[in-house]
């Protein structure tokens, strides 16, 4: 058994994995990344804590998942925008508050090797996982392994510049993917056509999240579909970008808004034909990622059972 | 010795090389890409029977670099946006009308692989070529290999969408890397700003090219300069989406506009600086590729050798 943790942008999740990639056991607290560092090292320790004596001595070590850049010794998380853990020496730390080996990686990477070791891109060679959530992480496998760049900077695909944004990206910049087509940016431009004269169902909630947007969008609301529309679009851009680089096999999707299943794949299949090359060549297929949420505490527990071989 | 031919928007470049990667002669037609399917091809086959008499039979294959998508075959071009080669069997064409074995692949994979094997990316695992040309062309090297992808569109780097740009692509889209960073871009765009009401050195200038303008820029032509910005920026932001996806150790830039040295890699560098994630972590160093206009043949030669293993 290793354990996997899951460190997102809204909740820290963890989970007790066996050699076949099953979750045992599951449990999730809120991330409250603006804490000093120590505050949210101390929450995570506990976490393991509580699950390494759950496993009453069978909890080899503990996988990391971290929604920045990690060093190539998968010890130091160099960058983390939105939660505050960066530049600090993780595997060390979380190691003197638990007595396990703890190893870390870009949760898009370790997302990426669950579902290419136990998911929908189990077999392929040359696939991708896009995961869209606040951001948009990614992982790349390239001749059957995981890619990481020379830096531990690559697949940090959510940063791509594709174009021109009325909103600005969190790293500085104006144009990353990320701030069209991940979850939050969905609901941000909708927001701001809700701000507009156009009528919709949606005008008045209270809290109105991605899942909201897509059911008035099924359901036919005209300005819940303009900025569905634009997502669609903007997210071919991005993966069509991928497909004339990287040209895999097959891109799975990731993430809360891969629950919108054939209403996100068939629009954006046609969007992607759309703007390939050539409309006739093969091309990746595109998937709903297999393993769900559990994806990054599954890829994380695989990167503990990798690193003590 | 092998045959290497470099099919160009403007040449068709051949020459004879040796198993080192020298090139013993070299020639060079204009490719009159407008024409038949058969005037190109008997012309290719006759440089290529030229070159077969000249070696003495020594020539053992040949190796053939196309602007374009070629089969995962080596046999078959897919398509070719600026020479009417789309949809042919180049392989059986040309081994019909030569007598000798005969392989196609992408020009920028092409070049990649020379710069790997001879040139400037030598010994480096994960590197990336950018040629900037007509189009921008490019190869991508991981793991110590150039990545073909799973249907041959790999490394189609030029057909990145990375803004919105005054003019589309000839691919049909708005926003292709290419439009802005190439040297046709570096033109167009120079000759719309000459076409309003700014000074400069260069108007009233017939013919004028890539070369010319960085001349102008150099020696402090103001509307040269605006020009020569935007395509730094622009180049900037395709590479820094490169290291974002891939993080290579190095990135290589050929064609005719890496000819400007020092005033082509030192602004250059300022800008990805600017606009990577953080600039304080290590990144791709960026380099003028090594083996110049060569790499095209140099390539296509090491394919038809690596082919016949």
């Amino acid at each position: 058994m290793n354990i996997g943790i899951d460190i997102g942008g809204t909740n820290i999740a963890c989970g007790m994995i066996d050699e076949s990639g099953t979750v045992a056991y599951r449990k999730s607290i809120p991330s409250k990344g603006n804490r000093e560092k120590t505050a949210i090292l101390d929450d995570i320790a506990g976490l393991i804590n509580e699950l390494k004596c759950r496993a009453e001595g069978s909890a080899a070590a503990v996988g990391i998942g971290v929604p920045g850049i990690v060093s190539k010794d998968r010890d130091f998380i160099q960058y983390c925008p939105n939660i505050n853990l960066s530049r600090l020496h993780i595997k060390k730390e979380i190691e003197r508050r638990t007595g396990l080996a703890a190893f870390a990686d870009n949760d898009g990477n370790l997302a990426a090797l669950a579902e290419h070791e136990a998911g929908v891109l189990k077999g392929f060679q040359n696939a991708v996982l896009l995961t869209l959530g606040t951001g948009i992480g990614g992982g790349i496998i390239v001749g059957g392994r995981v890619i990481r760049g020379a830096n531990g900077l690559g697949a940090e695909v959510g940063h791509m510049v594709i174009g021109e944004n009325y909103y600005d990206c969190n790293c500085g910049k104006n144009g990353c993917f990320e701030t069209f087509a991940s979850a939050s940016a969905l609901v941000r431009h909708t927001k701001r056509l809700l701000d507009g004269p156009g009528a919709s169902s949606l005008k008045g909630l209270e809290g109105i999240d991605a899942k909201a947007i897509v059911e008035a969008a099924k359901n036919g609301d005209r300005l819940a579909n303009e900025s569905y529309s634009r997502f669609i679009h903007y997210l071919g851009i991005g993966i069509v970008n991928l497909i004339n680089i990287l040209d895999p096999e097959i891109i799975a999707l990731g993430g809360g808004l891969a629950n919108a299943g054939e209403f996100l794949t068939g629009p954006l299949e046609g969007k992607v034909e759309s703007l390939l090359l050539s409309s006739d060549f093969p091309h990746a297929e595109i998937k709903l990622a297999g393993l769900g949420v559990d994806a990054g505490i599954i890829g994380a527990a695989m990167l503990a059972r990798k690193m003590q071989q």
